[in-house]
């Protein structure tokens, strides 16, 4: 038995084909380059068409298929909604890949789903039945699973933690992006770095010689990193909110693990204990015991992996 | 076919016996007074007795049994962990009911987790996949439904969502029962007037009669409706309290429903549209148009008709 697991990124698509154990036996990046719309389709199908090829060659058929999406998968139309790939405000995928994918089962799930799935299947939350994935990069995310099963709410749109009111009184910048996400993201982090710049006229610190609209969260870690106190005021209240939002999984969720992942962790890994000490401080006292910090695994892998998942736990529902 | 449901709150119990479509056949309500500890349980199975009789004068047995506690159920265990209750830190209920009920079936859940049960089963809740129960009293706690099932977590404390971070930085007050019910529950509402009493010394208005200790929620709320700008001041930021807490909701869960209750909800019914239009202005802006913000439909009898569909849930699940 072969699975096949893609991944669709913002900028690249990645295939990998899994034995049934989780071992990668076959994986390939594409660059999606300037694609849009259906062009990006046709790069998916092109990928499985070369991929089903590839099974066969090494004496094995895919027997299913599961492909990670970056925004919401609407299960019963088949459709997706990614902000980032231009043209897909409502695209047919699940038609299109059927297409070539005939009789191999295809399913499709959102990005933060994928994560805490590919978690689950060979990274840091093996065995568990309550964990979240806490992805933090451009933007952010949570996949959240509950007993065993991944959180979808009512219209697939469940996990929307970048959305989440952490400080009030409700400020217009929060409109676009949720309030979390606007301070505690990799493009908030910068955000907030050119913010405290603007205000900070008499700083002289190393963030000053870049050009102040080129500041990227990497500039303000490495800066964190040298002592520059414009970016450990930045950093510190990226901790806070962290902290803050994994005390609030914590108190509603009851999990045993939350996992951190996505792009910025990376570099903020080293930040994972002030995050666990700031989140102690607000969550239910006994819940707060109860749970795992962790780093992601899987890292950039942990969607792949999970479309792998995705992939594999079609068979085990429904049968070969 | 007959139902028994048991409401242990902290001052009163209460029991019912339900037909299978939720009809109450019998109900009857008794004082806790100053019982404790293990005189709380004898309570109970001396109400089980008593409606066992009555059920059986009325030509029906008891088929199976649900309770409601106010704290947290270990099912595993079968032990209860209620704060109001004195002695009961570990409290073997199942095991002292079990004695009386012999093969009639005993579920026992949290009060929060029965409210949204009760709602489901015969309230405002009802056809709901993706519900949930904010329940404002004395504290703050919130029942779950995900996909049909109570949202239990890994050590059956979810839905603590009294313990929410929604205001930071961290303060000290927040200990001992965290920043969301600090502000926005009932014993919350009257403790902040107390604050703003303190701090404001010129204030003449109908608060400043009561002895300051003396102050309740019911106060709060009744100089609010006549007007008076300290109480307006306390409900205007419990409304934004509550609004970013039910935006973190629909943004985390997607759910079809929240449903509003607890006695709180009484006097504060008429902020609902209020509280909507502030957690619109967070939540993840396609969620929010998805999810129906309503009042409880059985205010103080949630809790009872939860502990009846519990016992109904059972016969569903496991057979008579």
């Amino acid at each position: 038995m072969a699975l096949l697991g893609i991944d669709l990124g913002g900028t690249k698509l990645a295939f990998a084909i899994f034995s049934e154990e989780g071992k990668i036996l076959f994986k390939e990046s594409v660059s999606l380059g300037d694609r849009k719309g259906s062009e990006v389709g046709k790069c998916i199908t092109d990928g499985i068409w070369k991929s089903i090829w590839q099974a066969e060659l090494q004496g094995d058929g895919i027997n299913s298929i599961g492909i990670s999406v970056p925004g919401i998968s609407y299960i019963k139309e088949g459709t997706v909604w990614a902000p980032n790939i231009p043209g897909w405000d409502d695209y047919p995928l699940l038609q299109e890949v059927k297409k070539i994918s005939k009789d191999i089962p295809v399913t499709i799930d959102s990005d933060r789903a994928c994560y805490i799935l590919g978690e689950l299947w060979q990274g840091n939350a093996r065995g568990c039945h309550d964990a979240i994935f806490l992805s933090v990069g451009t933007g952010i995310g949570a996949g959240i699973v509950v007993n065993g099963k991944i959180l979808r709410g009512s219209h697939d749109i469940a996990g929307c933690i970048g959305w989440m009111a952490l400080r009030g009184p409700f400020e217009k910048k929060y409109t676009d992006c949720g309030c979390f996400e606007y301070y505690a993201s990799g493009e908030g982090i910068a955000k907030v770095a050119r913010e405290f710049l603007e205000d900070q006229k008499d700083y002289n610190g190393e963030l000053k010689n870049k050009g102040i609209k080129e500041i990227t969260s990497y500039d303000v870690f490495a800066a964190y990193y040298n002592g520059d106190p414009l970016a450990v005021r930045v950093i510190q209240l990226c901790v806070e909110f962290w902290g803050m939002a994994v005390a609030n999984l914590v108190s509603l969720f009851n999990p045993e693990k939350i996992i951190m992942g996505g792009g910025v962790f990376g570099p903020a890994v080293s930040l994972l204990p002030a995050i666990k000490e700031e989140a102690a401080r607000w969550a239910q006292p006994i819940g707060i015991t109860q749970v795992s910090l962790e780093v992601s695994a899987l890292a950039g892998d942990a969607g792949v992996y999970g479309a792998g998942f995705l992939a594999l736990k079609h068979i085990q529902e429904f049968g070969l």
